[in-house]
C-alpha cells in the first residue's frame, strides 16, 4: 500500500508520543485533538474561527453527509473541503458507529447495514463498499475503514465474548473489504483500521494484530465511548495502544474529557475526537483548566469576571460570566456560539501544551500540575 | 435643555439629507441604519463582526433588558456598553412598544402601564418616570421618551381620530414626564420626543408642532409599522418628517425594507431601525441588490454560487447557495449565524452607498439605478 501519509514520531516520553503527521491537506502535530463538524459544520463556529483558535483537522460524519446533502452535491464540489469552506485536513468516519446508533431501525448482515434513513424513511443498505464510496467522494484526508461497533450491552445484558468475538471478526472482514475497495477507488488519501473487541482484551489484542498485518497508515481504537463505566474505558486505554504497530498513528474514537485526553496520551494515543467541547457548550457547560463551570447556575448572576481569567479565547477576552448566563437564559444564539469558541479554544489549547511539555521532555510534570489544577475548582 | 448631541447637517438633495450625529460614544453618519439588540445581543452576531460589516449604532430593548438581566446586573456593568461589550452608540427604545404589544395582557391608564411580567408573571408598571430610570442606568446613547403605540385597528375596527388624538394626546403628555424625569436624573445622553397621530395626518401635524415646541435633541416618528398596509405606511412617510424641525435628526421606528429605507431618506429621514435582516435571515431570506433570495428554495440545493457574486461579506465570500441550503435543512447554527451576517451587511452596505451618493449630489441617480436593480430579479 502507497505511503499516502507520512507519520514522524518526533520525541517520546514514557508511553506518550509527540509526532507529526502529514496529509494532503496539511500537516497535523500531535497529539492532537480534532473538533468534530457532523453535518459540514462544527456547531455554531465559522471556519475562520475554527483556525484562530488552533484547530488543525476537523472530522466529518459520512452516514449525516451521505443522507444531507447527499453525494451529487458533494461531488460536484470536489469534496467536503470546498463544500463546507475548510482548507486543512478532514477526517471521516465510516458511518458504522451511526447505523449502529440506529438500535432497532437497523439489520445488520454479512454483507452490511440495512436501515431506513431517519430523513425521509428512504431504505438504505451501508456496506465497506458503500462507505468507501461516500468517503471517496468527501475526499477525506483520513478514510475510516467501515466496522461494527461493538455495543455495550443489549438492554439490560452485557455483551458477551463470544458475540464480542463474532462482531470483532465482522469488522476485521469487512476491514479487508473497506481496503480493497479504498484500492480500487484509487483513492489517494490514507485509510485507518479499527480495533474492535468489545470489553475484552484478548479479542481487542487479536484485533489489532490482524490489523497489523494489513499495515495500514494507522489505527483506531473503536468501541468505547459507547456506555460503558468510565474505568472500563480505562482499562482498554490502557491496554491496546501498547499493543498497535509502533510508527503508525493511534487514534481513540470518540473520547473524550480533558482528563481522558491526558491519561490517553500517557498510553501513548496521538488522535482524539469527541462532541463534548461543543455539546456541552450548547448546555451551558464549559472547561477551564480550573475545573468545570455551569454557567447556568444562578451564582454567575452578576459575576464580572470571564469564564476564565487566564484564557485568551474571544469569549473570555471580551464578555463576562453575568453576560453569558443572561444569554444562555434567553435563549439567544450567541450564548452557544461563544461558549463552543471557549470550549474548543480550552481543548485545543490544552492538545498544544501537551505538544510543547513533550517537546520539552517536561510531560509528566505537566500532566501532574493538569490534573491538580482542574480539580482545584473555578472561583 | 444643554446639547448632549451634536447634529450637523453636511449636505442635501431635495428632502434628503447626509448629516454626522455625535453622541457621547462616538460619531454616527446618517442616513443610518441601526441593526436591533433586543436582549443585548443583535441575534447570532458577535459585536466585532457587527463592527466589520460597519454597524455605528445598535439598539437595545428597554422593556426585555429590565426584565433580563434587570437593572440591579445592568447598573453594576455601567450600563449596556460594557454588559454586551458593545463600544459605540446605543438607542434604547422606551418600552412602549412592547408593552402595547402585550395586547389585552396590559392595562394603560394616565399614570402608565401595568402587566404581567411574560418571564415571570411579576406585576410590573411602567411610566415615563420608569423608562427614563430604567435607560439611564442603560447609559444608552440617545434614549426615546415613554409613548403609546397607536395601534391601527382593535380586531376588526380601524382605530377613529378620536381614539388617535387621546393616544397622541397621551403621549404629549408622557413625552413632558419623560423630560422632566430625565433632566431629574441629569441624564448625560440625549432624549428624542416620538411623533404619534395614528394615520391621521392632521394629528400628527399637531404632535410635531407640540414636540418641536419643547426642543428635543431629535425626534422619530412613531406608531409605524403596527399592522397597517403599506401606502399608509408611506404616506405618513411622505408627510411627518417634514413638519420636524430642519436641524434634528429623524428617525423612523421599525422600518423596513431596503425599498421604504431609500424612499425614507428621500423624505428626508436620517435613522432607521429594524429586525428584519436578522429575523428575516433566521427564516432563510437573504436580501441582495439584485432582489430578495429564500435560501430554503430547492432550486439553491447544488448551486455553487454565493448568494450574490458582487457582495463582499463573509458569507458570501466563503460559501455557496448550495451549502446555506444545506445548512438551513439541516437547522444548523451557522446557516442564520451566515444569513444574518449577510443580511447586515447588506443594510449597513446599502446605507453606505446612500450616503455616498449624497455626498457626491447623485442620490436621485442612485436610488433610480438601485430600484431598477433590486427589481431585476437574482439568478
Amino acid at each position: 500500500m502507497p505511503p499516502m501519509l507520512k507519520f514522524e514520531l518526533l520525541k517520546r516520553e514514557g508511553a506518550a508520543r509527540r509526532g507529526r503527521l502529514t496529509l494532503n491537506h496539511g500537516v497535523v502535530e500531535t497529539p492532537v485533538f480534532m473538533p468534530v463538524g457532523t453535518y459540514g459544520t462544527v456547531k455554531g463556529v465559522m471556519p475562520q474561527s475554527l483556525l484562530d483558535v488552533g484547530a488543525q483537522i476537523i472530522l466529518g460524519n459520512t452516514f449525516h453527509l451521505w443522507l444531507r446533502p447527499g453525494l451529487e452535491v458533494l461531488r460536484r464540489f470536489g469534496g467536503l473541503h470546498r463544500f463546507e469552506g475548510w482548507p486543512r485536513p478532514l477526517l471521516t468516519d465510516s458511518g458504522g458507529f451511526q447505523v449502529w446508533s440506529l438500535g432497532e431501525m437497523r439489520k445488520i448482515s454479512e454483507e452490511g447495514v440495512r436501515f431506513a434513513s431517519p430523513v425521509n424513511g428512504d431504505k438504505l443498505f451501508l456496506t465497506p463498499e458503500v462507505s468507501m464510496q461516500i468517503q471517496h467522494v468527501l475526499n477525506s484526508d483520513i478514510v475510516m475503514q467501515f466496522d461494527e461497533c461493538t455495543p455495550y450491552r443489549s438492554g439490560e445484558r452485557l455483551t458477551t465474548e463470544a458475540e464480542a468475538r463474532r462482531s470483532m471478526e465482522l469488522s476485521l472482514r469487512w476491514a479487508r473489504r473497506s481496503r480493497a475497495e479504498f484500492e480500487r477507488l484509487a483513492n489517494p488519501n490514507a485509510l485507518f483500521g479499527i480495533v474492535q473487541g468489545g470489553m475484552y482484551e484478548a479479542l481487542r489484542e487479536e484485533s489489532a494484530a490482524s490489523l497489523a498485518q494489513m499495515d495500514l497508515p494507522g489505527y483506531a481504537i473503536g468501541g468505547v465511548s459507547v456506555g460503558e463505566p468510565k474505568e472500563e474505558m480505562l482499562r482498554i486505554m490502557a491496554h491496546t495502544p501498547h499493543r498497535l504497530p509502533e510508527h503508525k498513528p493511534r487514534y481513540l474514537m470518540g473520547v473524550g474529557t480533558p482528563e481522558d485526553l491526558v491519561a490517553g496520551v500517557a498510553q501513548g494515543i496521538d488522535m482524539f475526537d469527541c462532541v463534548m467541547p461543543t455539546r456541552n457548550a450548547r448546555n451551558g457547560h464549559l472547561f477551564t483548566r480550573f475545573g468545570d463551570l455551569r454557567i447556568r447556575n444562578a451564582r454567575h448572576k452578576d459575576d464580572e469576571r470571564p469564564i476564565d481569567e487566564t484564557c485568551q479565547c474571544p469569549a473570555c477576552r471580551g464578555f463576562s460570566r453575568a453576560y453569558l448566563h443572561h444569554l444562555d437564559r434567553c435563549g439567544e444564539m450567541l450564548g452557544p456560539m461563544l461558549a463552543s469558541l471557549h470550549n474548543l479554544h480550552y481543548y485545543l489549547n490544552l492538545m498544544r501544551e501537551v505538544r510543547e511539555a513533550l517537546d520539552a521532555g517536561g510531560f509528566e510534570v505537566f500532566a501532574a500540575r493538569f490534573r491538580q489544577e482542574r480539580s482545584s475548582g473555578i472561583g
